[in-house]
């Protein structure tokens, strides 16, 4: 029985819409679905985090040791790193930092032993300024994200995974095509399960390609020999 | 900024209703969300496996190595082990020779460094006959559970669990308090989104539980020094 005894890895890497990707409808939790018997879906989203403090954290947050089993990864900063310089300093990156920081967290995917292919860049998302306006209000805090600018950071992403052949999914457009497009936020910012399931759908080809790649861990239980399972199962 | 940088793990070991538990609605995706920041979840999930097979399996499924970072474990076979022997021989495991296997995963948790109380053995849950006869049929295989069997497998369970020490889900009892338990399953068997969640709602105490033991990994971005990230992340 020659199946593969190692589980392999999927990394996601990114800010909050990473980290609580394994709500319910969440896309995390969905690619761990599919990655059943196969791989370890491993979440390394941080809620709040631009790409400087991600390509900071590089060598501690996505050690070479974790990406030598790693056969896939998302990227996913920008809706931080977008914050308006004027009014969220703290977070904001310019976009060419932006660039420059998604080019390292690949450089290092690659030192790790990733092929460019099993990378994946994701945009922003879109951003519905009137909802995220009531939540800064609420917050007692100064409107400090549009969605326009937010765009800059999306196309930026989008060409860099041109210059380095990597996967992309420019999540701001795709967003917008649709007429309702303000369903796949929940407070203007983040993903609701909606928004989830559509970016799910754009990842899900890159996810399936590689399901099919490997071979399930352990037999299928109806290849065991029942008499002698050692000798089917060791 | 003395925040913990590793993420532990929390290790789910079963059958298929583990290996699906990321699906939509699912208790495993409820557990890794609540761990958001805190540990990976890691799902060693066996669709058909009963716990002969999974006792067989335990050095190199659950390996030390692996342990030695888990602080919490789910232990969740039965459903298979309670097939009928003389309609399904090769997947019945009497009940003697499950309470002992059950004692034997314990047994090998415990040398990986774990407590007791840090081990939930999970019954098998419920089964609606009427439902699953008709999944045999489609099958072309004859009727090869009994509700009032699959019962022996969960108070034995649930025995182990006592004589050891370590929690216990009575999930065949605790769907049935519920007139309208057949809900719980999706086709007579295996678990709906309903009990899934029924099943996360007797889980989450203990979840909850480790969650407030862990600090967060990282710092929160609100104290992240804008003007010297490294400071605070390094």
């Amino acid at each position: 029985m020659a199946c593969k005894r190692l589980y392999r890895k999927a990394v996601l890497f990114g800010d909050s819409i990473t980290q609580v990707s394994f709500e319910e409808g969440g896309w995390g939790a969905s690619a761990a679905d599919l990655l059943q018997r196969k791989c370890d879906v491993v979440n390394r989203g941080l809620s709040g985090y631009n790409s400087r403090w991600g390509r900071i954290l590089l060598p501690h947050i996505l050690p070479l040791d974790l990406l030598k089993d790693t056969v896939i990864a998302t990227v996913f900063f920008g809706a931080n790193d977008a914050s308006l310089p004027e009014i969220a300093p703290d977070k904001y990156v310019s976009v060419e930092d932006y660039s420059a920081n998604l080019k390292e967290i690949v450089e290092h995917l690659k030192t790790g032993g990733l092929r460019p292919d099993q990378i994946i860049l994701i945009s922003p998302p879109a951003l519905n300024g009137e909802e995220w306006r009531k939540v800064c209000i609420e917050k007692d805090v100064k409107m400090n994200r549009k969605n326009e600018n937010t765009g800059r950071y999306s196309r930026a992403c989008v060409q860099v995974a041109k210059d380095l052949e990597t996967h992309s999914v420019d999540l701001w457009s795709i967003m917008q095509e649709d007429k309702d497009w303000k369903r796949y936020l929940c407070d203007g910012l983040h993903l609701s399960p909606a928004g989830s399931q559509l970016l799910w759908k754009h990842l899900e080809k890159h996810f399936t390609k590689l399901a099919e790649s490997l071979e399930m861990i352990y037999p299928d239980w109806s290849s065991i020999d029942p008499d002698n399972p050692e000798a089917s199962l060791l």
